[in-house]
């Protein structure tokens, strides 16, 4: 691998290293598994494959931004970030009863389709269930390994180890509200918790922390890049939810209605109900109903405009924005700070 | 704590700190919790409850005997060895479809009576999965975390850590193995494969192998060490599929058919299909079916006794006791073989 410097750096380029560093880890696993059995070798396989199917490695890339560029120390820091989030998002689609990812098959996706021919639909993907569960619980595994193996003094992966620990403690946190807000009602489940605690923090923190805990940072700069990235994890949620509702289909890859069809608890819905007119209030009745028209959703999307539920959630987006700017401004100005600037005016304008 | 010597090392001993530094650390969990939502508070709860619920402690205590006694930093190393293995039962409840555990109601179990006012039926039991694999994700990662965090130097840690990493990555193929086996037709299993990865290597090689990188074990002794626990935890699996079939119903607190009638894909099965008469092959035909009655599950216990799989059952467990006792004829005099020698004995002559 040649050299690189700071002016290198690049969400492209980070992106190859990550996933040839990823390619190559597997391999080793898939080695070791053929020992044990062909079965787990294959098992190691699918994960590969859905772990370079998709992604767009922000978070890793936030490490190596965090430590003010690439080095090839940083690299199993920066991968251990992206394995965190794969194992959550393997285990979110178990609890979402998802078979899909990024376009492709996921990993319960996959092992249904090995298992079809062995056992029933139902008991099929019940056991692919138990695989895709076990491949998460793998990749937590492997996370730790991660930062353990890296090669930085013993207090430093200390606080890489303890920072991932955080990561998943917080994530486990928000994950679980966020399934319990979906059917609860009458306890309160503040949005902005789930998103500091599901999104912010493994994947917007944790990452950048971690990179900065490697360049041994200061503590001055680790408290503003701390809330710099819990303000940006928080701007960008916000947006997600906008972008899930009133994105550009063509772009986004997704309907503009399935958010509301599946009932998807966001801040957009949350200003919804606190605003909407007795009319809107009937209308929103199919909110989260698999029986709802495609014009039962529409008119509820329109409502989220004219409520002003939807100003209200981009006005909140760029208080958020203006907070992590706030922040950036504090820092001193070196490749860290410019590539954060950089990356949060691309997050600001993105339409995907 | 009062200080104790290496003569008060017993399972009861252990259990008594074990259980005492864990709820030490779900109180910690909690408060921390509480911080984000009291129901991710009530997710510590009941952690913790299903945690001190049952469990002998054999895995904390090997580990003690590893270090050839109790010290106070062995302490966190020793329950790093439990939380794997509760976080295991409790991933493999989720697959099995239980809601029981040591004869109480385990994490899924916990949270169906949680969310039962909240949702349907199948939707209850579904997100009480969903509940029950976060819990199992947090508590392998507590298990890294109790490692990172226990007294020992730098190289001791990153071999414990390399050693839980080798008895998660084992017990997840065991555990894949062991599955697959369940309803995989044509491919081959070997039932000593998945005993040697789903038991001997998390509950008997890693705990123990732990303990002795805390006492700085030189690498003969480390050797040993591992071929005993090889040994000893294939023997007390294979004693498990005996006890399981014609254990003392009383005494083992289930019931005798029920593997029979789960198609639990034993040694000692194994050795029946490779035995059996015509005659016994019919009978077998009622092995793993649901609707089975109680007389054609007994006839298929009686079976397994005269066509000779119970005594070849018999003889392999003999078999790897003894390669165990070898094993250990091999180790130095001291605390440590002494308290090996005497939990193999009591192993050997167990009925529960």
């Amino acid at each position: 691998m040649p050299p690189v410097t700071t002016t290198e750096l690049s969400l492209d380029y980070t992106r190859t290293l990550v996933d040839a560093h990823m390619r190559a880890l597997f391999t080793e696993r898939r080695r070791q598994a053929a020992m044990i059995h062909d079965s787990y070798a294959a098992f190691w396989d699918h994960i590969a494959e859905v772990a370079v199917a998709g992604g767009k490695r922000i978070r890793p890339h936030l490490t190596m931004v965090g430590n003010g560029g690439f080095d090839e120390r940083v690299l199993p820091v920066a991968l251990a970030q992206e394995f965190i989030h794969i194992a959550m998002l393997v285990h979110d689609d178990i609890i979402d009863q998802d078979t899909m990812r990024h376009g492709v098959k996921n990993l319960t996706g996959r092992y249904i389709d090995s298992y079809s021919p062995h056992a029933d639909p139902t008991r099929a993907h019940h056991y692919a269930n138990s695989a895709a569960l076990l491949g998460g619980d793998s990749l937590i595994s492997e996370a730790y390994r991660l930062i353990e193996t890296s090669d930085y003094p013993h207090d430093v992966r200390q606080k890489l180890s303890d920072q991932l620990a955080t990561s998943i403690f917080e994530v486990i946190g928000g994950e679980l509200l966020d399934v319990e807000a979906g059917f609860i009602i009458g306890v309160p489940y503040d949005p902005l918790t789930v998103y500091r605690y599901k999104t912010s923090s493994y994947s917007f923190i944790g990452p950048l922390l971690s990179g900065a805990y490697c360049a041994g940072a200061d503590n001055d700069t680790l408290a503003t890049l701390e809330r710099f990235a819990t303000n940006m994890g928080v701007a960008f949620q916000i947006q997600d939810d906008l972008l899930g509702v009133f994105g550009d289909e063509q772009q986004t890859g997704k309907s503009t209605t399935s958010d509301l069809r599946e009932g998807k608890q966001t801040l957009l819905v949350r200003y919804h109900t606190e605003l909407m007119t007795p009319e809107q209030h009937e209308r929103f009745t199919w909110f989260g109903r698999q029986d709802a028209t495609e014009e039962q959703l529409q008119a509820i999307k329109a409502d989220l405009t004219s409520s002003g539920a939807r100003q209200k959630t981009i006005d909140l987006a760029e208080y958020y924005f203006a907070a992590a700017h706030t922040n950036l401004a504090q820092l001193p100005s070196d490749a860290r700070t410019a590539e954060l600037t950089s990356l949060i005016t691309q997050l600001e304008g993105r339409n995907v």
